[in-house]
């Protein structure tokens, strides 16, 4: 496993555990985040990681996938909040210094299968 | 750009301009689609393009980057439903023998920015 892997990983962990204040030294100075889905632009560690303490809810998170396109790492993460409706993150990062550089988080969220189109679907067995 | 990008650059392009009928020789004979949000899994490319074809509405497709992972192609796509919410496809495809041979896809879609996290965004600048 690569260096960036590993930190995208730690970062993915230190959310799970809710350990938050050991996420800021994975960040670099100029860290920034963008969540197109709502257009927002988090500048800077503190405005991301403090966005993350804040989410209302518990949440289990788990890290399904990494896959590396160039020196970009993608991860494609589960998210289950307690009692709430699961969703995904789908996040890609770049690097620069050995920190995680920028972050942009796409969040698709869980849906029942719409009965429109069931005679075209099966089920993904997991 | 290589041949598995071109793959996925004229799946896009079919989708846009509603040629649901030329977007099957681009697809393997094995080929299925995992759509994870809502676990349903479209196995062969009829099932997959007559979903797509009967999908509600009207959209305007751009593909806004693609990315290489090993073999592996990403595309982030907006997509813009004529008077609907727009949104966003997260792609991951898998080729075999000159064709795409899966596709795993997320829609995340777009909202407002909540209220409870202003003090810590900004705007993406598009």
């Amino acid at each position: 496993m690569n260096q960036n892997e590993k930190l995208v990983r730690e970062l993915w962990k230190c959310f799970n555990e809710v350990r938050f204040e050991d996420a800021y030294p994975l960040l670099h100075d100029d860290f920034t985040a963008e969540w197109p889905q709502s257009g927002e632009l988090f500048r800077g560690a503190k405005n991301f990681i403090e966005t993350n303490r804040n989410y209302p809810g518990k949440f289990l998170i788990e890290v399904l996938k990494i896959r590396h396109a160039g020196e970009t790492v993608i991860s494609e993460v589960s998210i289950k909040p307690e009692g709430g409706t699961p969703l995904f993150a789908v996040s890609f990062y770049e690097f620069s210094g050995g920190k995680i550089l920028k972050a942009v988080e796409y969040f698709p969220d869980t849906y029942p299968a719409p009965e429109w189109r069931a005679k075209w679907a099966s089920k993904i067995l997991s």
